[in-house]
C-alpha cells in the first residue's frame, strides 16, 4: 500500500501540481477522491471548495500538507535520489535561483491567471455567477506585464530558474493550460516567441500529458 | 457533511448496486474513489479487487459493510420512509416475495452472470487472461434456464417479486447491463418476451440511467 495519499480531484489546479510533481519523481501513491451527492445530483460543494484551494490534502507517513506549491518542495527534497533529480536543483544558488521564480509563480503569475481561469472558463458555467468584467482587464493587465518580464528571462535561460525544467516552471502548467485552452488569453502566451517555445517545452512533458489525460478521463471500466 | 459514505468505483457491479439504492432513496452520501498509481500508470490493484467483489465499504455513522445485497437491504430498512418505500415491501408477504427474488439472483443469476461478464466483458481487454471456454458454455446455459423461469414469473406479475419495482429487481441491473451491452448475451434478454419487458422497465429507471452515466463520466471539470 502507498503511504503517500493525495485527496482531491485530479482537475483542481492545486491537485493537478502536486499530481505533476509525483509523476516527475517516479513516486507511488494513492489518489483518492471524494464526491458529495443529494438524490441523484452531485452537490455543488467541491466548486466552492476547489475555487478556494481547498480541495487538496496530502498525506506521505504521518505528514499532512494542504498547499500545494509547499508540498512540491516537501516530496522533492524528501525523495531527493528519485525520479527527476533537477527539480529543486543540486547547489545552492540554483535552489534559490528555483526560489525566486516558484513566488514569482505563487505572487505574481498564479492571482491574475486563478482570476482569469475563474472569470473567464468556469463563471460562464455556473448559472449564478457573473463575470466580474473589471477583474478582467485589471488581471489582462497584470498577467500581460508578468508575461514580458518571463519573455525576457527566457531569451537569457531555457527554462526559468536555469538550463533545466524545474517546481519553477511545473508549477505553472494548471492555470496556464486552462488560460492557453479555455479561454481567450492563449494568445498572450503564443505572441511572445519565448514564451511560446517555454510553454511549448513544459506543456508536453508526460508527466503533464498524464495529468491532462486523468483530467479528462472517466473512471476505470470495471 | 454526508454521514453516508460509499467507497468505490461506480464501474464496479457492487458498487452500482448500492449507488442506485442509494438514489431510490434519494439520501446524501458521499462517494469516495481510489486509485493507486507508480509513476504515470494506474496500477491494476483495482482488477483484482473488483473481480473478487472486494471493491466495496460502505459506511453508515460507525456502521461499516461490505456487501452490497445486505447494504441495499440495510438502506431501505434504516431509510424506510424516505424516497422510494416500496424497494422492500409493506409487509411480511411482500417482503417474503422481495427476499426469495433476491437470493435468486444472488445464487442463481449472478454466479452464470458475473462468469459471463468476466470472460466475455474484461478477460479480452486483459492481455494475460485467457477466456474460459468452458465457463462459458456452462454459464450460459444456466443463465438461459434462470430466465426462463424469469419469463415465466413475469407472465403472472409485472416485476419479480410483484407488481413493484423493488430491490430484487434492482440488484440485476449491474451484471445484466454488462451483458447485454458488453456481451453476446444481450439476445438471451431480447428473445423472451416478458424478461424483454422487464429490463426495459427497470433499465430506464431514472436511478439506474444516473448510475450508468456515472460510469461513463470524467470527474468535474474544475
Amino acid at each position: 500500500m502507498a503511504s503517500v495519499k493525495v485527496i482531491g480531484s485530479p482537475t483542481s489546479a492545486e491537485v493537478a501540481r502536486v499530481l505533476t510533481c509525483l509523476f516527475e519523481k517516479d513516486i507511488e501513491f494513492q489518489l483518492i477522491r471524494v464526491d458529495n451527492y443529494k438524490g441523484q445530483r452531485r452537490l455543488p460543494d467541491y466548486l466552492k471548495l476547489q475555487l478556494f484551494g481547498q480541495a487538496l490534502a496530502f498525506e506521505d507517513g504521518k505528514q499532512t500538507l494542504v498547499d500545494s506549491r509547499e508540498i512540491c518542495r516537501r516530496v522533492a527534497e524528501k525523495y531527493a535520489q528519485q525520479g527527476n533529480k533537477d527539480l529543486l536543483g543540486s547547489g545552492t544558488l540554483e535552489r534559490a535561483s528555483i526560489e525566486q521564480w516558484l513566488q514569482t509563480e505563487a505572487q505574481n503569475f498564479d492571482p491574475p491567471a486563478s482570476a482569469l481561469v475563474f472569470n473567464l472558463a468556469f463563471a460562464p458555467l455556473l448559472a449564478d455567477l457573473e463575470q466580474d468584467r473589471e477583474a478582467v482587464e485589471s488581471s489582462k493587465k497584470k498577467l500581460n506585464a508578468v508575461l514580458d518580464i518571463y519573455d525576457r528571462r527566457l531569451d537569457e535561460t531555457e527554462y526559468l530558474a536555469g538550463d533545466k525544467f524545474t517546481l519553477a516552471d511545473l508549477s505553472h502548467l494548471p492555470n496556464a493550460h486552462r488560460l492557453v485552452h479555455h479561454t481567450d488569453c492563449g494568445v498572450m502566451f503564443e505572441s511572445r516567441k519565448r514564451v511560446a517555445r517555454w510553454w511549448a517545452a513544459i506543456s508536453s512533458r508526460a508527466s503533464w500529458k498524464r495529468v491532462v489525460q486523468m483530467q479528462q478521463e472517466p473512471p476505470p471500466i470495471i
